[in-house]
């Protein structure tokens, strides 16, 4: 397992150097620092809160190693003693509703019988959908994909949209983007192409949302931002309802300050919201599905 | 299953009664009225929102019945072909934090092999506590639960303790109140006070909650108001991360927005939040533990 802790390494100095680059597109905000350390390891959370752009956001690190549980062998269907894991995870949410929500993660997980594998993924959840920016959106991410593998991009986005979905609301998270887990090295990638990807992506993510950063100047009305709290709200309930990792996080008595450091600064919940006929929340509700081809959006006339 | 056709009946009733009790206690909040049907049966769900008094709340009415999948013969160790069940669930958040949000529930749960039982309780959840109102308030369940069993109180007090918990927060989500599940008829209770101690609850519901309702004259500060916006974010954390009935319900494909009414209008999330020394936030915090008395509670002076 010693190998690692290079890798490690890297995400620890990525971490730094994501917060620099987000710091610096805010222009106010700073980035916190609280280490942690429990009995199965430890991390380092950096949070931005009240910045120019960003409202709360968060980039944690951590590298945590043990004893592999039962359960963990039936989830992963693999036999092993023990297990060390490291990963970056952000989310970050802005002020104003026609800046993202931003979500990104990169891990790597090893066994000590041999097996190890990468996971990771970025994707995008606007209060309201603007086609040409979810557009811009995926061709970044295919740009990462296609220099490493030509099917990585239509795999992982895929899996992102199958992924970022709430079925008790029978819609996705947001515009997607790509997930990945239990990446390997096989004939095609080795080792050292598959951390170089999750490495690029790390990189990528503060530039891809600094450029998202810069609608902060867009005006904004009282009514934007009520939707924006709505949705929101429907970030919550994937977070706390869905999402694996946040289970298996509070589950593992991990460290809950540090997980749910995801949540946004608000949220809301109104009965029976409906917005507007042919209004952009509406248009926003109607592109949250799966299986939409983002980067061969025509906006109808 | 005929029976519980008498007892959905009541609890339609009480559903009624409960609202108008609210509505006059409100002074200006009116329910709507919304009819679900789906295939494992319907409902009756009764929304106000933006009262003088009461910010969100609901009073829901449903009657299911269907075939008993194995996954629910498991759950409940018991092997039948069909079940019904029919209950009111309320959950009601105020616009002023002075004003506790409060949860009552009542089910009735009959299988074709014969077995049924009654569940259900009553919990306070205080934004910021005041001993002496929470003694008050156990003070009525104590009274409800002693007309119809010596053990009653106790038992079902040290049940909420338990069950309105979060594990990841190492804290209650309020001061409790009762809970009970599975409760069936036995030598010294019979049927008839099983239904008599659920509409008893059912019945002194609304008129507990109007006492509460009076501190909505109380002033309070935007510091309180954003106290009140953390709490319920705890409350948000409770109802999608813990509770059973949630989680049964998401999963079961119910009606969404009907389940998801007991979210609160509003909820905030802070980055490793902690009040200002010796203020009554913290006192709060102190005082989300499990196995307080609150009927014997002293304040210390």
């Amino acid at each position: 397992l010693e190998h690692i802790k290079n890798i490690a390494a890297a995400f620890s100095e990525l971490q730094l150097e994501i917060c620099q680059k987000l710091e610096q597109a805010d222009g106010k905000g700073l980035f916190g620092k609280d280490n942690w350390n429990k009995e199965i390891g430890g991390g380092v959370t950096r949070v931005i809160q009240n910045g120019q752009v960003i409202e709360k956001g968060a980039v944690n690190f951590s590298f945590v190693e043990g004893k592999l549980s039962e359960r963990m062998e039936s989830v992963l269907g693999e036999k092993a003693d023990n297990y060390a894991a490291t990963g970056i995870s952000s989310i970050l949410h802005a002020h104003n509703p026609w800046v993202p929500t931003i979500h990104m993660n990169v891990r790597y997980f090893v066994l000590d019988n041999g097996v190890s594998w990468f996971g990771g993924g970025i994707d995008l959840t606007p209060s309201i959908i603007v086609p040409g920016e979810a557009k811009w959106f995926h061709e970044q991410l295919k740009a990462i994909c296609d220099r490493f593998h030509p099917d990585f991009y239509s795999r992982f986005k895929k899996w992102a949209d199958d992924y970022y979905f709430l079925p008790h609301r029978d819609e996705t998270r947001g515009v997607g983007g790509i997930f990945f887990d239990r990446l390997k090295p096989d004939e095609n990638v080795d080792f050292g192409q598959l951390f170089a990807f999750a490495e690029a992506q790390a990189k990528a993510y503060p530039d891809i949302y600094s450029e998202f950063m810069k609608n902060s100047n867009k005006a904004f009305t009282e009514r934007e931002k009520h939707w924006q709290s709505l949705r929101r709200g429907r970030y919550v309930e994937f977070n706390l309802v869905n999402d694996r990792g946040t289970k298996f996080g509070l589950e593992s008595k991990g460290n809950t300050e540090s997980i749910l450091v995801s949540m946004p600064a608000n949220a809301a919940w109104e009965y029976n919201f409906s917005p507007p006929p042919g209004s952009l929340e509406e248009k926003t509700q109607e592109l949250l599905k799966k299986d939409i081809n983002w980067i061969g959006f025509k906006n109808k006339k």
